[in-house]
């Protein structure tokens, strides 16, 4: 009695498992927008698709008060102008209880069938998604399609495999027989039911929605709860179309639809977030933003499980290179790319004082500096192509942010307002790097400056730059550390940094990967080990405690016959 | 390189491993105390191990501030006159420390490979440990050899499994190649570390020091942790024990001892252990006690993982049965055994007011009460047999309860106090059992009465007696429920009450399996799912928080040509 959903995606679930296990490259989501992959039209259908959605109410067949909420602004400089169905939280909740009875019953194949069937329509609705993405978060298209669409859907999928690898291992049922010596054994049939926690409450940002947002949703899904999705203000399209996406495939395979709805809201909504998390019926929480949020949540809402995403301070330390250069490249690709708006985007770069060895040579540290700051300049030195890598700031507290930070350092790279081609209004501007020194400005190095704003930090050496990496990494949070070093000891004491950081390492990346980028599958994306985060995505304990296990037992009659007494 | 401890344990864990996936019956430690199995001389051996150690101070390796503690009172009646090396926490925290270095680098293999010596030389100890047990619990000495030896090593073997199962999955390494069209692959070295939280608090209780208390110790240990011991000041000696053989099977492996320490208290001990449990130091903690105690853990200790056994109602609803003298005799057992100071023990026993059905007609609801009391009372008509069976009362607060509880209804069994034919001074008190109303009593349903204290309390019906075993098990906790009926509808619906509730049901017991009694590697204890304890030992969910993975990436040749272009 397969569910026929679980059949028809047993195949890529199976190849999921086999990635999971080896971790070695493996997407079944193409990450390019072919015509060839996703259809001819595929593109020019999404945006049209997209286009249609602007200045209209978002059709949505759930509980609502009749009111429509909804404020979106493109950072590309235009009012979205799409209202949403209001709903209650009270009415979400009662509705998830009333859907949660059959989707309950149905059982493990059945959650992961329907999750899986849902992630093939979302990805069917890529570049709908990805214009959505671009618009609410400030991407620019290509990124906005990859991350917010085969990306997002490769972290929702590690989350189903991550969920169906636990369940899988639970049996049914099970009979328990235990010998007596000479009397019968005694002998009990058990059946062991697996029982979703209730309601998940997954609570989404503004630069990476579906991204950060997928990987609970879908969690909670695998293990057979409900969901209530309430997107960020400024970023609510993306996931309310995803929750469109997910009642139509629960419709269609039986199940009542309310087992995902959407909490659309008008900005400044944390009381009523605040209200809704502490619910009884609120079980799981997964939440993407700052630190006081999370840590608020982490804090309060002691009848959840609750996963947290939070602040961070992300570092590279740089000992010696072959080719400065290609590592300066690199790097200011990483600052540059969607305007350092990435929660794994760089910030902290510390070079010693005393310069680094080179291939060529010993380099003082303001030519590495220089060589950093010239390399994000030539990345962004014509807007026409720079746009297409920055992006557009996704709110006004960055750009703010930007001019605060201005005051802290001497000024390597100035930030600077381009002008977008194609968009008059777009918010866009150049990264800005800062010289600071370590023991002068000590304060400064851990705080997160959220957005295109980064540090070169002269240290005594690369011991200092590697305790420094180290300790704020385990007490202000990090989720990506790099390190540039020709010297196999600086390697492992980078290793033993990471170890102590509880963060992920990258090390001397000089070519196409770039520390800011995490592959499904193979990389975890935080590891829960320090502040940054509490939780990794994905792996066992992300998935672990979202559903129990509830048993009954009954005599039967034994199998075996009693020992022969000899 | 597998390590020789691992390489020695490696057939128990696989057995052990295939024992989870399958949920049958298996035990690895002999639950019989037999010479043939422990030695001839075992029980000679344990008996005066445990003798030996009496109006002595216990000697054990750790820092000590060099003053000592202790005052166990054997239940059956004279002070243990044991003293126990006094600790500073700050002292033991900073040994932790210490000894962590080289034991989170000895990676997963040593950290379970030690766990399994450590449990095997505990096995060899359990008649030691058993005496030990009876006199810190009050268990009579069959009880505490099965449940505090065998039984209690079974769960630790259990974590450790459990452990192992999911440390096993995550590959040390991984080579990642991505395509790039007619472009050289890009292609990553990946290595993954499992680090550990760091240091662990095992909070013991006074009932089942090493059946509570071993699955959060060796969950630890086999995720590379350190842990710090804190028996509960009534019931040191048999976690004592364990941690001074700890320490030996780690100093021989190599390793610093302090990777486990002790921490013998004094009672009233509250204070300090608040506040050892809010260090930052600590990241996990397992706690058995009471609900007040537990949730304070929950609520304030945010810096760790918590994991909880409180207090909880456990209920069986009678609706038919074939023989009611069978169905009383295996109430009544349940009820007597180690009179009643079980997590698992019944407490409210619903039988509808109008009687129920048996294969020999109906019997009124006074009938089934009377049954219940004369079972009892059967169970403890010979004192010399009885003894044996209830043990004796832990402290004075379970015998101030029976008091208590007399006057809350009509008495159908009453407690008395029986003389001990070996201890003159035991403390020991047959099963109170008393007879309520659902509807006049409701107030009186929802708290536990710890110790030999049971209701049998009528309702208007059996759906009345399941709501209440549903609502009350998901609104107060509890541990087990069990239903007696010859109705295949109301199994179901006792069915929906257990996911309801959140608890293990069990199913028309009338023989030689008891619903306080459960079965490591088969039965589930606790869910997790409703207040009494916010785990299950043993799941993936009991252990897959307890470490994280830290990775590193670094480029490495391709293995794969480019895709040739057609």
């Amino acid at each position: 009695m397969t569910h026929p959903l679980f059949a028809k995606h047993e195949d890529t679930l199976q190849k999921a498992l086999s990635a999971i296990e080896t971790r070695g490259y493996w997407s079944p989501f193409s990450e390019m927008p072919s015509p060839k992959v996703y259809g001819e039209t595929a593109s020019a259908d999404g945006e049209a698709a997209f286009k249609a959605l602007l200045n209209s109410t978002f059709e949505l067949d759930q509980p609502s008060t009749g009111e429509t909420v909804g404020s979106e602004v493109s950072p590309f400089g235009f009012p979205l102008g799409i209202r949403y169905p209001k709903a209650a939280p009270d009415a979400l909740i009662a509705a998830a209880a009333v859907a949660q009875r059959d989707w309950r019953a149905a059982g493990p194949q059945a959650w992961v069938g329907v999750s899986l069937e849902i992630l093939a329509r979302v990805n069917r609705a890529s570049f709908e998604i990805g214009y959505s993405v671009m618009h609410t978060t400030g991407q620019a298209f290509m990124m906005a399609f990859q991350a917010g669409g085969p990306h997002a859907q490769d972290r929702a999928l590690e989350a189903v495999v991550y969920a169906w690898d636990q369940l899988r291992r639970i049996p049914s049922e099970a009979h328990w027989e235990k010998p007596q010596g000479k009397n019968p054994p005694l002998a009990m049939q058990k059946r062991f039911t697996v029982v979703p926690r209730g309601t998940g409450l997954v609570l989404g940002c503004c630069t990476f929605p579906t991204w950060n947002g997928y990987p609970g949703l879908f969690a909670d899904l695998a293990t057979g709860n409900t969901v209530i999705v309430k997107p960020h203000p400024g970023a609510i399209l993306p996931l309310a179309l995803t929750v469109r996406i997910a009642r139509d495939v629960l419709r269609e395979a039986g199940f009542d639809s309310n087992v995902v709805t959407l909490l659309a809201t008008d900005p400044n909504d944390g009381p009523l977030v605040q209200d809704l998390a502490l619910r009884p019926e609120i079980k799981l929480i997964d939440f993407t933003g700052s630190t006081q949020n999370g840590t608020w949540l982490e804090r309060n809402a002691h009848q959840a499980q609750v996963f947290t995403e939070k602040a961070g301070v992300n570092q590279i330390v740089i000992d010696s290179v072959d080719d400065i250069k290609a590592a300066a490249r690199n790097i200011a690709f990483s600052l540059t790319l969607y305007s350092g708006q990435m929660c794994t985007a760089p910030q902290n770069i510390y070079v010693p004082r005393h310069g680094i060895r080179t291939s060529e040579g010993t380099l003082g540290f303001d030519a590495v500096a220089q060589a950093i700051a010239t390399a994000v300049q030539k990345l962004v030195g014509d807007p026409a192509r720079a746009v297409e890598l920055l992006g557009a700031i996704q709110n006004d507290g960055v750009e703010h942010r930007i001019a605060d930070a201005r005051k802290l350092g001497t000024v390597l790279a100035d930030s600077v307002a381009l002008d977008h081609p194609a968009f008059a209004g777009a918010r866009v501007r150049t990264p800005l790097v800062l010289q600071l020194d370590a023991t002068q400005d000590a304060a400064q190095l851990t705080k997160e400056w959220f957005g295109p704003i980064s540090f070169v930090i002269a240290t005594d050496s690369t011991a200092q730059s590697l305790d420094l990496a180290g300790s704020i990494a385990a007490e202000h949070g990090a989720l990506t550390l790099s390190v540039y070093s020709a010297d196999d000891a600086v390697i492992e004491a980078a290793h033993e940094a990471s170890i102590r950081g509880g963060v992920a390492l990258s090390i001397n990346l000089t070519g196409a990967v770039f520390v800011n980028q995490s592959a499904a599958f193979s990389d975890y994306h935080g590891t829960g080990a320090n502040p940054a985060a509490n939780a990794a995505l994905a792996d066992a304990a992300f998935v672990a405690n979202r559903f129990r296990v509830v048993q009954s037992r009954v005599h039967v009659e034994p199998k075996a016959a009693p020992v022969a007494v000899g």
